[in-house]
């Protein structure tokens, strides 16, 4: 077992970082040995890991020799500060943080829409926001198929993408749900003035707000997806929602295409036949994705999907994904797995 | 206390039933005596209204003898079986359900929007869908003012619109929700064959599946709209779900109005301005409507007003009303006070 790549994850005790953890291992991913990074607080702690035994560590610049692979989800003020030190010393980024992702030299990638795209890379790959993920899997085929030339999405997001925190105050809420006895912390933001309650409420904010009256949540949705489809001139715009569900975002998006003429049963039928996507297209039969359903599974899922009653060209359907998953750590995996398969990632 | 009409409430046990009890007496509406109707099994009970005692009659096609307003909230099937006996015996029929609401000679109404059709009344007046009712007070200064061309919208319901039982299927879940013990049996549809849990959950089915992909709560939306406003060739969209909230729908909306150079000033001016709507929209102070909040008011709250990014004609927004009041008693309520004011129900 002398064999394989040493992987950093930075974050290791965090709800991605985890998953990115048993992700590893479930892919079977080449790795010789794993360095737990966590923050000061956690190092020491014993984690078992299939079968082994890690010991949590302090993340500090030092703890990147000798590293190959690091994959950063402890935030983005800690990757600003370390993910270079990583990269300086040989490793490479796979940063699950907003920190780099609309950084020119830095790659953003999902590896089925863009992973040529991971041959610019200069030490740092950043990946997408969980929302827009799923969103450029569904997106892609359709391009490539029938053109884009417009996007207006609705979310129903989770609060797992605002950490283990919210999932608690998620749970603890709706114990109480019948008498209102909400007393809020964390969402819609941590460090906002205001804290709403979510059990039993939606909220149209996730992230601050910037000045156009656009959160960053919709601007990471809008200017990602530019970014990651090579599409500067997409029309695009989000309204970002968060909805009382622990995991798995949800989406109502509307899209036009540059082809006239484009059936239902060609759209299902490229969906059907697309990587990573799962259709779920069955209204007779009340079949449809959910997020309940998608939690903890890998696929992007897509139903729903109709014709616009009025414009030929518009089509509207429903994408569900784990936000957690190909959301988070399952995507970042899969660009290190594209790392190896392109070359860019030496076979040791 | 002689004045006054003779008021009818079919379904009078039921949840709108009871609130537009409740919105009667709040509002000082210029009733004599109320006929509370319901099914055989509930007849004989004793209620409590405003300091006055009444019995449960049931609903027979003989009880609506020298009633002058009848409001039917009891189901569709009720509304086909009484509403023509009630109106054949002299009362206006205000029917909350859909039985009617697309027959040409039913005029279907939101006071605020389009009175004026109350003057084709044969007896029977339709109140709209919740969900269509916030909508319409919201684009009807907008379409007034600018022009209105084009509408998507994707909602977020509450389950209140499914009834008691819906309410009470989210509560037990809720509690139980971090074990995932959910046994649904109502949602999406009571009658269909699959049940799927709502409390950690988004469900985009509400009512069933029509040949084209859309559900009927879609094409009612999509076909009110339009009936309501006048506008047969309005490009509009739906796409309906269910989210885990109790009582209080929130849309998700955008709208291409006919005008260039149109501000966001403007379009908060117009609509703080407008009959019926609040204007909750100041992101920097975490200002936008949620269901929340929304339960229990009478107003349609509309915010997070932005601008399109690529489309000068395009804006966003946020709509939030109470299913129940707005979008269901208290505009059924509305219409009987615009028939008086209308002079179509005389004064007695």
């Amino acid at each position: 077992m002398s064999q394989g790549y040493t992987v950093a994850i930075v974050g290791a005790t965090g709800a991605v970082g985890q998953k990115i953890i048993e992700k590893l291992v479930e892919r079977s991913f080449p790795y010789k040995t794993l360095k737990l990074l966590a923050s000061k607080k956690s190092a020491g702690k014993q984690v078992e890991v299939d079968g082994s035994s890690y010991t949590i560590e302090e993340a500090t610049p030092e703890a990147f020799e000798g590293v190959d692979v690091a994959f950063f989800s402890a935030g983005g003020s800690i990757s600003k500060v370390l993910a270079k030190e990583a990269s300086n010393r040989g490793a490479i980024v796979i940063d699950n943080t907003s920190a780099f992702r609309m950084d020119k030299d830095t790659p953003l990638v999902v590896p089925e829409v863009n992973k040529q795209a991971l041959h610019e890379q200069t030490g740092i790959i950043a990946n997408p926001n969980c929302s827009t993920i799923q969103m450029v899997c569904a997106l892609e085929p359709i391009r490539q198929k029938f053109g884009l030339t417009k996007v207006i999405v609705s979310t129903y997001q989770a609060v797992s993408g605002a950490g283990a925190a919210a999932i608690n105050e998620l749970t603890t809420q709706s114990e109480g749900i019948k008498d209102k006895q909400a007393k809020p912390e964390i969402l819609p933001v941590k460090s906002a003035e205001k804290h709403y309650p979510i059990a039993g409420n939606v909220i149209p904010q996730i992230d601050v707000f910037t000045e156009d009256g656009f959160t960053f949540e919709e601007h990471k949705m809008m200017d990602e997806t530019k970014k990651i489809m090579s599409l500067p001139n997409l029309a695009i715009a989000a309204t970002c929602v968060r909805v009382p569900v622990v995991t798995g975002h949800s989406e109502s998006v509307y899209v036009e295409v540059d082809q006239e003429n484009v059936s239902i049963d060609q759209l299902k039928q490229l969906l059907a036949n697309s990587e990573g996507i799962t259709l779920q297209d069955a209204p007779d039969q009340q079949f449809y994705p959910m997020p309940y359903y998608a939690d903890g599974k890998d696929d992007v899922f897509v139903g729903r999907l109709r014709k616009d009653p009025s414009n030929d060209k518009g089509f509207h359907m429903w994408i569900v994904s784990d936000n957690l998953l190909k959301g988070a750590a399952l995507n970042s995996i899969q660009i290190a797995e594209a790392l190896i398969a392109e070359g860019i990632l030496k076979e040791v």
